[in-house]
């Protein structure tokens, strides 16, 4: 189990949600799944090993039985508390989000440098000042933050993070977050993102 | 120029990101910046060899020279339009966030199957309805999209991108898109990244 790649996990929610989509409860192949979604069936077939999902030869995998092995390795039946800082315009747009809950994630508490938010709700969510951090997020027992304060102050913020002991940072501001070792970052730099398809099409073609 | 791949071009904004914070105007060399960055020597160079730049041996890279190059190779002298389908939580705060203008890319307008948000403008951006989708990405000469519509509607309104022209698609919609040849496509699944990220540290450590 521990050998699996990020690459292979960033797969699974891509199997999860496209089951997810078909009607009744059949058998599904590694090898329909992959013509469905345009991958290789070896890939897919080895992606799928990783859960306790058991595949019979020749039918496949019941898609119940798959769903549930898939949600279970991406800990969709636990449920985890994260952390969000700097409620502004992204950040209030993922407070009010509903799709954390499908991976047992809880939004459960936002951050803000602004003294007007602080004490506030947005959507249903408190809103706490920075300098209660550390003691909200023992309280929450909460692992996972994410960051979406300006570029400029997003190192202190992670800094911050990383001695209150948060393992997992979601970034979405455009700057590279050095962190301590055994905590992991993701980017989202949508602007970036955005830049490099608009290179894609132009260098690519 | 032709064989860049995606992965380089996801690193190229991060050495561009980085640069944009160092002070004055000396030379940094390739060793330099990978470690700032904590990246490979030989991969950054590599990197930045598919730019316009030419280091010096020694002492590598005129700052602003190198930022001029990486700016022209990712377009950000270019003025590009994008549009934006669906101008809900996420795509609201899209339409409000200025990062887009680093790179070139001007979310010129929105669209939305609300009647009640179809003659608005939000953060400044005109929102039309979804049967001006071909006409006023026509005008525009808009050939990169955003979309931030629900699951179940994403692919019927990539469908209609791709007969628009458009020729990338930034997906923020939870599905797997299938476009038709010629067509990129980016998927940012905030919930699923979050997912992954607490499946990286149970799974990994």
């Amino acid at each position: 189990m521990t050998d699996i790649s990020v690459t292979c996990l960033q797969r699974l929610p891509i199997y999860l949600n496209y089951l997810k989509t078909l009607d009744g409860d059949g058998f599904i192949s590694s090898g329909a799944i992959a013509r469905a979604l345009g991958m290789g069936e070896v890939l897919v077939r080895k992606d799928l090993a990783y859960t306790a999902a058991q595949g019979k030869s020749r039918v496949g995998y019941k898609k119940s039985e798959l769903i549930s092995a898939l949600e279970d390795f991406l800990g969709c039946n636990n449920k985890e508390n994260a952390v969000l800082i700097g409620a502004g315009g992204i950040g209030s747009a993922l407070l009010a989000y509903g799709g954390f809950k499908n991976y047992g994630i809880e939004l459960a508490a936002a951050f803000d440098s602004d003294d007007k938010k602080v004490g506030t709700e947005i959507s249903g969510k408190p809103v706490f000042s920075m300098s209660q951090l550390k003691e909200k997020i023992k309280e929450l027992g909460a692992s996972l933050a994410v960051i979406c304060v300006p570029a400029s102050v997003a190192q202190t913020v992670a800094d911050e993070l990383c001695t209150c002991g948060v393992k997992a940072i979601l970034n979405f501001a455009p700057v590279l977050l050095r962190v301590k070792d055994g905590v992991t970052v993701r980017n989202i730099d949508v602007a970036a993102n955005l830049a490099i398809l608009s290179s894609i099409s132009v260098h690519k073609n």
